[in-house]
């Protein structure tokens, strides 16, 4: 796929700001909904943004090292949680069917065979889930290529219905270790910085998932911190899919919900393919996922809300949405003083 | 009114938290949701509880101070506002269409004459808006509690038509000097530490706005911390109004939305009158303004989300109501393990 991305649109800067501060509220009143609203006129290009026909993406797979010990949870649940989706029994469609989100769920690469499922994207890169880390790459540079067009392609039928706003979730049993290795290489942050407990560690777990982590990167002979080769190496074909499907996402000026972690980590893939990628992200919440801090840290994100969650699934990015919506309603429909004939400030 | 208020049902904890430490994600994973969902089911008495018809109220009222130059716009800012919000045309409409929510506008005692007006309810405790605290009594104790009882009719209405959950919002200019004054008060928390920039104060403005407060504060002769006695001296119609509806609202179980600084002086005065009353409120954001903060401390209170608001109208209150929506959808509608058919943690 193409991996060349241009900036946001700064032009229309000063317009956009001139008509946040006319609407009827105190200067700056609306915090950081204000800076929210300026991005989507940016990214739409538009003093009107519309945010037509907001949808979350659900790439799953299955990772190679899972099989090591570095979960808590054993590597059948990730189908499982996938059938859960399909039954629309998850966090995510329950938060989805809440906030008015469009759903659709992909299997990456779940090690199990789904069948001909209705509701089910098959874009299975492997029938087999990654290979693991410990032992050489978690997938070719084919694997990798093909992860990322595979994720552009979803995104580019979602564009055709009219899709504004993507958000993207995942499901993957092994995937924060996966995206603690990802952060670790394009941040340089310490690697115990980027480990946290998952789904439920104890200390004991966390202990072994850091010592793995280690050794993970002690058996890369070709170590170095090119994006795409970090990808390839230490990725879950969720993760390689998502950051894929976010570039095709900005290329298409949509605006990109960014979940916790496991996202974030293919946020800061596709940060480091194409910088401008920020420009097009709204960093939705911030994790209790140890690293996630760190994460967001590095690429100097500030998120929207911070709830103490550690779900995945995109339930971050779907329980921000209202807020994402809301500022690009008051753009659009709060009057400004003077159409109100309200005073302003003595 | 009737003052007293029984705390919220506790004795379905035990099931309460079973049931959300069953549900598909491991454990603890909903975060701040999870106590939400408790807490909507202790405050609606059961398993499975619903939260319909979703209400904000909004309260406008005038201040005798506001003459005195403690806010950065003029007093017909009140009325005008009560037009815009007549009219769809403020933050406080939009975020309530946005997130679908209904929305009572009142007139608490603002000074003005609106006429007979289909969308407005004329619950006016006095033409010409509170006297000046600075010179005597804000309001006798007839008018508050003539107001507080007007609060009170306005939720029964609204709890007769279906209503299960209710935020508050206000519009009053002068009304943050007012709740500064009364977050003293209630809290014993230094002045200087309650008082902020309203809607706009300069330095100036500010070092002004402080002075006439301690001179406000001077003029009590017979200075106290009752809660009923404090609400007289230095409240607005529309905050005493408020904690009256709040305090309805929480002996009808109902769940009660509490926006930034104004109305947490509300909430802070019905948590003082009955302390029974903190299990039936949500504290929704972390204001901006200088003195929310000390607020919250006070009444040991952890906001939902922390936008840099600093609008008042309910508008944080609009806004996080869908993540109280959220926590109240997962507990009915999210699969559990066993249902699911998933893998517990090994």
């Amino acid at each position: 796929m193409d991996l060349s991305l241009a900036p946001a649109d700064r032009s229309l800067d000063a317009a956009l700001r001139r008509k946040i501060d006319q609407k009827t509220k105190p200067l700056g009143a609306l915090g950081r909904l204000e800076e929210l609203a300026l991005q989507i006129g940016r990214v739409r290009g538009t003093l009107t943004p519309t945010l037509a026909g907001p949808h979350i993406v659900v790439l799953a797979g299955d990772h190679g090292a899972a099989k090591a010990g570095i979960s808590a949870f054993p590597q059948e649940v990730t189908w499982q949680m996938v059938e859960n989706f399909l039954a629309g029994g998850a966090a995510i469609n329950v938060f989805a069917r809440a906030n008015g989100i469009g759903l659709t769920i992909v299997d990456a690469g779940v090690a199990h065979e789904f069948g001909v499922r209705d509701n089910l994207v098959d874009a299975k890169v492997s029938r087999g889930g990654t290979l693991s880390y410990l032992d050489g790459a978690a997938m070719t540079a084919e694997q990798r290529d093909a992860a990322m067009a595979k994720g552009a392609a979803i995104v580019a039928t979602l564009a055709r219905d009219g899709c504004e706003v993507i958000g993207f979730g995942e499901m993957g049993i092994g995937n924060t270790a996966s995206a603690s290795l990802l952060t670790h290489c394009l941040t340089d942050l310490p690697l115990p910085s980027c480990i946290g407990r998952g789904t439920g560690l104890d200390d004991a777990g966390l202990a072994r998932k850091q010592a793995l982590l280690e050794q993970a990167l002690a058996a890369w002979p070709g170590r170095n911190n090119a994006p795409l080769d970090v990808l390839a190496r230490f990725g879950g074909f969720e993760i390689a899919m998502m950051a894929g499907a976010m570039l095709a996402a900005a290329q298409q000026r949509m605006l990109v919900l960014v979940d916790g972690f496991i996202c974030g980590a293919a946020a800061l893939t596709a940060a480091r393919i194409a910088a401008d990628f920020l420009d097009y992200a709204v960093f939705c919440h911030a994790s209790a996922e140890a690293g996630h801090r760190a994460q967001l840290a590095a690429l100097q994100a500030s998120p929207l809300v911070s709830l103490d969650l550690r779900l995945g699934e995109g339930t971050g990015a779907a329980l921000a949405w209202p807020l994402v919506r809301a500022a690009c309603a008051f753009l659009n429909e709060m009057a400004s003083f003077e159409s109100a004939g309200v005073s302003e400030k003595i």
